[in-house]
């Protein structure tokens, strides 16, 4: 009853060889880079949207905002008049480092300081490639579930950070912190954990000082 | 800014022929078969599982449960003594009718009603592979937010159902119906809507009076 479908190893290879490619052109500008996943719907692009609100004046961003089809998002992030790029996968589940040596080549580097990377809405295919980003982070919301870390352990323990977002819902559904965090903590012992609600902007200084934080220490 | 990621056609051509083979050994048995897919954590099992509750008396009901890995859904349906299979991908974003074929190879079909199929949590790959069922349902959640047909539209536009579930949260949640039926109705001008709650039973029988009427039908 088991069926293992696997993408060619030489694909994974080549796509490690380009993520480190573009890491090292990341670091050589020391532009701190977070690769955003989540399900669909988990709140990525507010989550962006708050970071980017709270720290405008601080830091200069840069987005590249992957989706399967369509600009709904891109078209979020006008107001904010920064360097964002669009890559549209046309039907892939998931980024790749290649789409993102792309999307780098068409920015202007020297004027970014932290590069969003809002990866297609996916709690499988995203985990499976890494893309040259400095820290990896699962966007996940109360509303998924208890039982995600067990039945997707793969993006949580590719990941540096974990945002427990839509903490405004609780008191609506029920969510077991203790028993998610003690199976995060199986899959990732050092993961960073944050709660917090990108909506309310409830606990969201703790993202932001920690993305602070990031900042002075790694660059 | 774009890149196409495409599997070969023939990996479908060899999926649709095989799914063909599933769909005419089950219509054959009169087994009246669904395809559950959805976001992680928009409530799949549940819906599966209250179905049942609902129905065991009347139907008998066969379950292939389909995840990444782990048989943490299985265990929920222990309790209700029916054939259950359990798929696990080991990676693997979809299932497809091969690993269908093989399942059902292994449960007695000749006291089987209704089956129900559980797909692997994600918006994207589900979408494009025919598991051979008579209906494809897709699972969504209000908690997921307005925009997701125009993000993923494939697995909707192959959907004949689309269940909207958790309005029990509509009092805590901005969900714009008539937005987001506007924009299904563009994917799928045919496609059942019904929305309810799998938690609280909000609007459930809908959902139970639809089947039965289905079975009736078709079968």
């Amino acid at each position: 009853m088991f069926k293992v479908i696997r993408i060619e190893e030489s694909l994974f290879e080549e796509n490690d060889k380009i993520a480190k490619e573009v890491k090292d052109t990341l670091r050589k500008r020391k532009i701190l880079s977070f690769n955003i996943m989540g399900s669909p719907g988990s709140g990525k692009t507010l989550f962006i949207e708050r970071t980017v609100e709270n720290l405008k004046d601080k830091f200069n961003f840069g987005i590249i905002e992957g989706d399967i089809e369509g600009t709904l998002d891109t078209e979020r992030f006008k107001r904010f008049n920064i360097p964002t790029i669009q890559i549209n996968t046309g039907g892939g589940c998931h980024l790749d480092a290649n789409m993102i040596k792309k999307a780098i080549s068409e920015i202007n580097l020297n004027h970014i300081d932290v590069l969003f990377i809002e990866n297609v809405g996916n709690l499988v295919c995203p985990a499976e490639f890494d893309i040259g980003t400095e820290k990896n982070v699962i966007i996940f919301s109360i509303t998924e579930g208890n039982d995600k870390v067990i039945k997707y352990p793969l993006i949580f323990s590719v990941s540096d950070i974990c945002v427990i977002n839509k903490i405004d819902l609780l008191p609506y559904i029920e969510f077991d912190f203790e028993n998610f965090e003690k199976n995060l903590r199986k899959v990732s012992s050092k993961i960073k954990i944050i709660k917090l609600s990108s909506k309310t902007g409830q606990n969201f200084e703790k993202w932001i000082e920690y993305l602070k934080e990031l900042k002075k220490k790694e660059f």
